[in-house]
């Protein structure tokens, strides 16, 4: 049986997310799209149509929401009859999306942890602080809700699951590694919202090392890894997502995430969080308006949406997952590699918003085919990882892997 | 006979100016203080009388003041019966303090050049814009306005007409260059107002160079000397108000101002500006409001009032001038050296403040013995140097010269 999707959010990703969702809606049914700018949405309405995503005809509707609004969001997955939900509005309302979820049943998908506006890097495991406190009552009323199924945190999870259900008797390692080598063209801007992208960045920088917390600062620990395509590139440990549930699900003691980052970004966000621009706390100017700084630079910063025409170049992320088979040492690199104008030229946005915007549409078909419809709230490793690679294989994320065996695509 | 002084304005430059008008208060009366915050004119006041500088018992008021107001600045002159107002307020109310004195007759003096909010970088000569329209009606009405006498403008034209009128048959260029060598031990502080220090930066560097208007971009062209004191030291020619006087009543072809900057003040000043942050042109947050990205800069920056304490070092800033005399060629650099610190001691501002809240005390004191009450609008190189360098040696602010016969204190 079809089942319909409510999209929130009007960026990049919902883009990524609208397109993907029109060449299944043979599966998935209706499709609506919901934001605060109704004008975003119509939009993304007329891309896919612009594109003749569809794959058969039906309805494809925009529609504006406060998504913090529960009665609101209620309304809406009521009067579409959706039964899908894929958030992928800003990070301040999965809360209350998800709330809107378990009260009408419907399927609740996101690819982001929730985050208090006034609060940045809580103490982990992060899903604790939010997310987690509503397992209980999503298993008690049967509703599904699959957390943070982007790429990182999302597909990566199911890396980490299939190295360590299939590849590994033991594992002690997971280094999972994000390399953006493509290139914009702009002095300077972010690929996803600049106050979400800087929010990740700002606080300390939380580890899994020996199976313990680790606190770093940002930009205090890298490493070099000469990766597939993209070549020699240097990363940055940094705080994630994943990690606050992988090392709570998986057995395995060192669990890290590096981003890639050039000199000149970090030149720039070096310059901006030591003047105190990237605060989420609100100053006051010289003419008594208080105005929230960070809030300031995303306005001056270009829209990531915009980056996306002019975008060139290509992504890898991966797992880098060290650990012993038979007795022996063992190593293997399970990745995608994405390319910005192959995915501007299919969906209209560029390869970050792809990578995860495509994901949670794989899930919401596997959801509706039932091999996900897991009738609890779970992170991404605790289901099996293979109908999820497999689909994403068909669907322009192909999983590749290289161990001592070469580089070759992933047989799942 | 005494002059009661008004002073506009309650930043850094202001304190120096009270403090000032304090030890001289003998020869210039009472002293009044105003500025929109009327806590931080009573601050200057306390400081004021903990330092005990006043040199005889005498008045000494704060007073709350709109100065774009004309009519409440008319009524607190002709309240305190004030006949000098010195303006050291923001750039954006010269225009107004100059004509509530117009009204009332007292004399105007000020160290920095009218701006209007919304323009950057107008065309020269700056002056032409807006003070010298009131030339006439200064003339007419019999009042005297000093512009721009602090140390740059101000000092620096009067070593430029000493240099033109005494030491020099034919002058062929005249380098004013600005250099402080002294450290606040901040990640990044600007000297005076943040939004006043960046407008001079962020437009066109106007120069005067063979006898006409030149444009360049900001650190585009740059110099190396070895200075007094300061020792080997980079500028870069900048756009400053004096080039727009002297250029018109000098005949002198070549005039260029020059500030020094270290490495890190240019990398943050240029983020900042490629970033769009530097911009008076206000731009909408997500949520709606309407913010000028550098007002939001100068919230966050540290209050250059507070910089005082710590600083330490020097500054030395004067004219480069070269030409001929008896045929011959000649080359003199008529400077002051400062002391952050001792500037500190004697008045609680640092050096910067300290060298521009100097001079128009200096000058307000030549108009109350009558050697400048000129009884018109001037810019400084219009008037006779000799008794303003004599009065600014016993200030505080030493002038030197180093040429061919060394380097030793000037002696007019």
């Amino acid at each position: 049986m079809k089942k319909n999707v409510l999209i929130v959010g009007a960026g990049g990703v919902a883009q990524v997310v609208a397109h993907k969702c029109a060449q299944h809606n043979d599966v998935l049914g209706d499709i609506h799209i919901a934001s605060r700018t109704l004008d975003k949405c119509q939009q993304i309405v007329d891309s896919v149509r612009e594109k003749g995503s569809l794959k058969v005809a039906g309805e494809l509707q925009a529609h504006a929401l406060d998504a913090l609004d529960v009665e609101a969001t209620k309304a809406l997955i009521d009067k579409t009859q959706s039964q899908l939900v894929i958030n992928v509005g800003s990070a301040f309302i999965n809360m209350s999306v998800l709330q809107a979820c378990i009260e009408t049943g419907a399927a609740y998908l996101d690819t982001a942890i929730h985050e208090d506006p006034d609060k940045i890097c809580e103490n982990p495991p992060w899903y604790a602080n939010y997310e987690w406190k509503r397992k209980a009552v999503c298993a008690e009323k049967g509703v599904t809700a699959i957390l943070g199924v982007g790429f990182d945190p999302g597909v990566v999870n199911a890396y980490a699951a299939l190295a360590v259900n299939d590849y590994f008797d033991s594992v002690d390692a997971i280094d999972i590694i994000d390399i953006n080598a493509g290139s914009h063209g702009k002095y300077f801007a972010t690929n996803f919202d600049p106050e979400i992208n800087f929010r990740e960045f700002t606080g300390r920088v939380w580890s899994w090392q020996n199976s313990q917390w680790t606190q770093n600062s940002m930009f205090e620990v890298k490493r070099t890894d000469d990766l597939p395509v993209v070549g020699t590139q240097t990363s940055y440990m940094t705080g994630h997502d994943e990690l606050h549930s992988l090392s709570q699900n998986l057995k395995v003691p060192n669990i890290r995430f590096w981003m890639g980052f050039g000199e000149h970004y970090i030149n720039v966000f070096t310059v901006l969080k030591n003047l105190g621009l990237l605060s989420e706390q609100p100053v006051r100017t010289a003419e008594g308006l208080e105005v929230v700084p960070l809030k300031v630079v995303k306005a001056v910063l270009p829209d990531p949406s915009s980056l996306a025409p002019n975008y060139s170049g290509k992504t890898c992320i991966g797992d880098l997952v060290k650990g012993k088979k038979g007795g022996v040492d063992k190593e293997v690199f399970i990745y995608n590699v994405a390319d910005h104008a192959e995915a501007y030229q299919e969906v209209g946005s560029q390869g970050i918003s792809y990578t995860a915007g495509v994901p949670p549409v794989a899930a919401a078909i596997l959801i509706a085919n039932g091999s996900w419809d897991v009738q609890k709230m779970v992170n991404v490793e605790e289901l099996d990882p293979k109908p999820f690679i497999k689909l994403l294989n068909e669907m322009g994320l192909p999983t590749r892997i290289r161990d001592d065996q070469g580089d070759r695509a992933l047989d799942v």
